[in-house]
């Protein structure tokens, strides 16, 4: 049977709020494919969901590897092992990437909003060297970021919509596939499946 | 400068050393292509090293989809989230899918050995109905295995040989790319260099 919102989100939530005593609950990780054809595997942080939406959004430096990957191949899964509640959700999508040249002043918007969303701290790093590229110098970069600017050309957003969700829970051994399609008025549609773990 | 020995092999069973008070520190994701071209991510439970070497060893069932993904491309990269001491290491390389029907009697020795070593517990998960099928029935089956029997057939053992490991720890900032080569007479040789985070 169909609905419209995403049954897995409430699970998910359920999972974020009982494991919100860890740090590293909102860790995830994500999977892209390399540009020579392997698999790439990092963890990124969960930045919450678009509005009332179930898409996912990552922050993430324009300059990564990840973003490159995603031009060429734009699918990723998503995989989030929550360490308390023993619950895994595998969650697998098309990956929009928001970058300031992005033409869509909505999308800016959306960008700009995750950018103040995050801490100074973290708006920080994106004035960093270079990620990936060999060190060159001991020193910390001493920088600052006024708090009222907008975000810098390195902070990009990517937007995860998800189209299969497989969920886990190795407490009661329970595995739930939901998968989404379009209905002919172009809305998503979710069904859920009790398969075995 | 190259070396024989892995040099991020340390890292990792200091990171396992400092985190081992966790059950899930050695919990791994692994990622690997799809029959659909798309990354397919999940968790996965580190075994151990392959006696002195620097192959990672990883048990699982030959009915879950991720075999039948390493048949069609076996290379894969294992994300690996120290949540305690905040170490990251993206381990990529090949994947050799040891199941029963092998030809080499000695990669099925070390099949046989991974299997008893592993739980009773564990073994029984082999002989439950087929991973990712709808499930047909509620209740739970109540089988045992023999202690002394050997391996399933449904047991196989993947064996991860490395190529590069990408290392970041989140507390220092510290990030070290290393990266193997073939010797002239066939030997691997690591180099390691430090990048920005």
């Amino acid at each position: 049977m169909g609905t419209v919102t995403a049954p897995w989100k409430q699970l998910l939530l359920n999972a974020l709020e009982s494991n919100s005593h860890l740090k590293h609950s909102s860790y995830v990780q994500l999977a892209t494919i390399g540009s020579n054809g392997r698999p790439s595997n990092r963890s990124v942080v969960f930045r919450g969901f678009h509005e009332n939406s179930d898409n996912i959004l990552i922050n993430t430096d324009t300059r990564t590897r990840k973003v490159e990957e995603l031009k060429h191949c734009p699918f990723s899964e998503i995989c989030w092992y929550f360490t308390d509640s023993w619950e895994q959700f595998r969650i697998n999508g098309r990956i929009d990437i928001i970058d300031g040249s992005n033409p869509d002043s909505e999308k800016l918007q959306i960008r700009e909003k995750s950018w103040f969303a995050s801490s100074p701290r973290s708006r920080l790093q994106y004035l960093g060297p270079y990620p990936g590229l060999p060190q060159l110098s001991e020193e910390p970069q001493e920088t600052s970021v006024d708090p009222s600017a907008g975000p810098v050309s390195e902070f990009c957003l990517l937007v995860l919509d998800p189209e299969q969700v497989d969920y886990l829970n190795l407490k009661t051994n329970k595995r739930l596939m939901f998968t989404s399609t379009q209905s002919q008025i172009g809305e998503k549609c979710w069904t859920s499946e009790r398969i075995n773990p």
